[in-house]
């Protein structure tokens, strides 16, 4: 397997899901007052923000993570396509939080589930983690002793998920704005991890640049 | 034709048909009792898991065949076209599936169906595999000693499809467990396929790195 | 404009717009007699099938055009992403060919906007190999004496198709007949056409691997 | 961040939300005047035209902003993903501006709605250039004289949108006219600037090709 075709699979699905998050936009039909209709519907637009922005800071962290990798076993394989089953599921969640959100009754469940999806996505990225930790020779030298720490920011979005989970069935919006505080923790620490040089070749990301 | 430009549309049709797959996932509208109608939809979730495992399993299937391929001519071009039209066809059978699994007069055909759509893509699998047996120049020199387990393969998976569509008009829900069991027939025989190296780049799939 | 990331916004579109046509396959609703139903709508799978192997069709002839190709200039940019406007138009016709082949009335219409937008389709690929006659020098120095022949083989495409524009008024089945001959047409003569090798590397198309 | 990965997902993004366009073309169902109904709905193919070039012509334009980037850092990669934030936005205006074209009440909604997320596709572009002219060092050296006038180009782009913003409310159909010149402006000013040749390989555009 080459690491370059798995990634044009990974960069695919992840292109997808960005873009089918539009296809959860209403259009409202026959509508008699557009502006009021428009405006009503601001969940699905924050819906189609905050999941948006999701999938954009996963795919940045996981490319930080292909970046690391050096050879890829089957094993690394199967851990990738589950992280893409979880991807490409974001749009589903979406779609029934953009409809609840404003429900008070069923708002819980769907904050519950949109919650339950991301931390399956954060499980499995903490899987790929351990997995090079274990079998470090996948990894690239520099990066092993970086390893811990990635696994340890993964586990901490798993938690963080599951705590605005069990918020949900308490108080629904306090759910969503845990998710959104954990996008941004991971946009944050990503950042900085990014900061540390990449090593596979010479079109880097650079923080500074000289 | 370049391989990678073949590669490349085969990797987005496989990127697109499994994130088509979340569209049959159904958002419940205007639901009074959100978590019992999600839950009641449980066979979409498992219509949702199967069809990415099998699409997921094909496309690494698929890929290792590309390992082995040296050079590609109009025929084998033609022959990754008709496994693709099948791969396309996937979200299809899926949805029909999702939608009749409870309706034990209906199930047997949805069944019957997904079970055809599956036959045709193994079918379309074992013809590539016996064209490159009969053109053995087209395959790398290493991979040819090989080619005929391969095809041996793929055609257990065309007989074993075939033996549940039979099932299905007997009893839908064990034409379904033939469908996982093949599934994972192909995951474990493509894992040990895999730990015969590839051939083509320096970037492979290695399971006991060094 | 590096020409690979063209043929990767292409193979995007054509990958997109080939998955894309199982959306016009309809799943029943609530079926009291799912066989009898799924047969019924025999003219989605054949407008499924047509439209699959046409555009497959394309995209073959489509990359032994730009294999021709050395350079590129914003013309033939500009081109190409004409020839995409109506590439990614394919699965409308379809859904309407599908849903009125079978009244009487209205078939002709449906069969007529069919034939027109493949004729579009022809004719700006028409216009790709008669903007590459015109400035020569973009194309491949061995590719040069071939260009007449292929820009006379994509406009008896578009004459075709007209043709079965103006028979779909008087019978629409007719119509579809010439339609189906002309992708096997194009098919054909494609497969001569790459018998001629290509240059651009060396994992070509070769119809008679020594 | 290898720049040839962002530039994947880029790719994919666009050749979907290109594709998607397609989705809202309605298809008449149970039609009894195909012909009729067909003609009835030109605004939606007006519209399908319009996001397609616009969309096609902001691809060509990041293009070319790609390949003056030398390096890529993570505020880079943020803004790029802004960016392709608003361009998988493009098939919801377009959908709202086809539906709501001919209501004379509506209209003027619809097409602020479309040229408010043109104005931030705009926006987020104008932003990588300024973020570009600010980093130089990430800018191809032969490229950083020339930021200026980009930046220029994206900002005349943004007020011009603010404009057709305006002239909505007053009359839709000139605010429409706007967008069709906006468009224009923005292919004739890129083929200028590609005329300028790209610095990063030999596979380049090159208007006069010798």
């Amino acid at each position: 397997m080459r690491i370059t075709r798995l990634e044009g699979l990974c960069d695919g699905v992840f292109a997808v899901a960005l873009t089918l998050l539009v296809l959860d936009l209403p259009a409202p039909k026959g509508s008699q007052a557009l502006a009021r209709d428009l405006l009503q519907q601001w969940p699905s637009y924050a819906a189609y923000v905050v999941s948006f922005a999701t999938v954009a800071i996963v795919w940045m962290n996981h490319h930080a993570l292909m970046d690391r990798v050096a050879r890829a076993d089957r094993g690394l394989l199967e851990l990738n396509l589950l992280l893409l089953l979880f991807v490409a599921l974001v749009p589903w969640p979406t779609s029934l939080a953009a409809q609840y959100l404003r429900d008070p009754r069923q708002a819980g469940v769907a904050a519950a589930t949109y919650g339950m999806t991301m931390a399956a996505l954060s499980g499995s990225f903490s899987g790929i983690w351990l997995y090079l930790q274990r079998r470090e020779n996948l990894a690239h030298p520099s990066a092993r002793p970086r390893l811990g720490g990635a696994l340890r920011r993964a586990l901490t979005g798993v938690v963080a998920y599951l705590f605005g989970v069990a918020l949900a069935f308490a108080w629904a919006p306090a759910a969503f704005a845990v998710y959104a505080l954990v996008a941004m923790y991971f946009a944050i620490s990503g950042r900085r991890a990014a900061s540390s040089t990449s090593i596979r070749d010479h079109n880097q990301i650079s923080d500074e640049p000289v």
